[in-house]
């Protein structure tokens, strides 16, 4: 049973104001609880079930019992986990060049899932590196945690200045940025280090940035073959997924 | 405004019991509404706000004008939309293999957002047959058709027992599983006629269809040069995107 101020507060880890404020996230459900005490992140403290703790015999770590009703008060989902891990916001590690050969940049990614499952499909990839624009969704976001399944304690996630970033290292990468009308990616050869920018969902890459970049690329449209396709665009996590896959080979 | 039955019956397509009842589905949100107006979907009645009305005067279709407070209450959504259409659920299509070079199947999807989403990778690769289990989620959820982004009307989607159709079809299509353990795909010559079996987010593919497929191929992790993955498992939309784009080169 938790005291009303402490469940309070694990509840107010919803808004990212108190996120802020306490420099805390929470962290739902076995797996990405699991991943992120094998982390670096300091964890504080563990929140379960019984029937949970009795379901994880070895599982080492002192555990504050709680119920499913608190749970359900704590969780940001539908259906709430019966395993917590209250951790510290990690002081933002500083940025070298030489750790990342290879980089993503996301400019106003506004879907907190999409940018959960761009950070999974690039630690699936080994690319441990993405940059964010200020304005994009916040990494400790429940929702991103949640579709990153544990990933984030893999991939270093830097908040910054986009054009600023590009300006700074542009003797150490080849900028590419996608578009619709680029050059195939397919025909594409990434330079060792080489870093792609991936646009807003809704509106693509800023023309500031497009102005400064190495190269425009493409995810070209299948059609020739098949029957032409009339797809608008394709969801920007597919797209890093692709682009992931292409820088890596 | 709407009768109280109109709206009920509206509201009730929510669940796929009465979509099932009445054959009928909600297709919400301006793109999702004029994708399926072009479509060869039967198109029963559209809903707008006077708002959308007046932001769209080129609109020609007969508009049933509705409250935002309706809107609200026939929305699956959080964020309701300011238009609906009241779509035919169509008679399955008679699956012809020349039409389809390239097939996913799709063995127990659970999300209906993945699905949805895979549609969307699928039209956007010119790949317009997709064969289901019958035990993946429905497409007329309307989360399946929103994640599609319209892509549903564009690409065919069957639900068969995927061992049968694999068995009639064994002289028509290579049938390839993706597996974590598989031939990369990389190194993967997909036949003129391919079909790629994807299994399901929790357990894979099922063991009937494993044992009678043709050859297993997996998306190789990236790691030799960066810094080795450990991310358990790619996301299935994910994985889907780059089927894909492989298949389709």
């Amino acid at each position: 049973m938790l005291s009303i101020n402490e469940l309070k507060q694990l509840r107010s880890l919803q808004q990212k104001k108190y996120r802020k404020e306490y420099q805390k996230f929470l962290v739902e459900g076995s797996k990405s609880v699991m991943e992120v005490l094998q982390s670096d992140y300091i964890v504080e403290k563990i929140y379960a079930t019984e029937q949970w703790k009795e379901k994880h015999p070895d599982f080492l770590s002192e555990i504050q019992l709680v119920s499913s009703k608190e749970c359900e008060r704590i969780s940001s989902f539908a259906t709430s986990p019966e395993v917590f891990a209250l951790v510290q916001i990690k002081q933002e590690v500083v940025f070298e060049e030489n750790k990342y050969k290879k980089l993503l940049l996301l400019d106003r990614i506004k879907d907190t899932g999409n940018l959960g499952t761009i950070i999974r499909a690039a630690d699936w990839f080994g690319i441990h590196g993405i940059v964010c624009s200020e304005d994009t969704v916040e990494l400790y976001n429940p929702k991103t945690i949640q579709a990153s399944m544990g990933s984030f304690t893999r991939v270093n996630v830097f908040y910054r200045d986009l054009a600023a970033f590009m300006l700074e290292n542009k003797n150490n990468y080849t900028f590419f940025g996608t578009f619709m009308e680029g050059e195939s990616i397919r025909n594409t050869a990434f330079p060792e280090y080489s870093a792609v920018i991936l646009g807003s969902e809704s509106t693509g890459i800023s023309e500031n940035l497009a102005m400064v970049l190495n190269e425009k690329i493409s995810i070209p449209r299948g059609g020739e073959f098949v029957c032409e396709s009339k797809a608008e665009s394709l969801n920007v996590s597919l797209a890093a997924a692709i682009v992931c896959y292409e820088l890596t080979i």
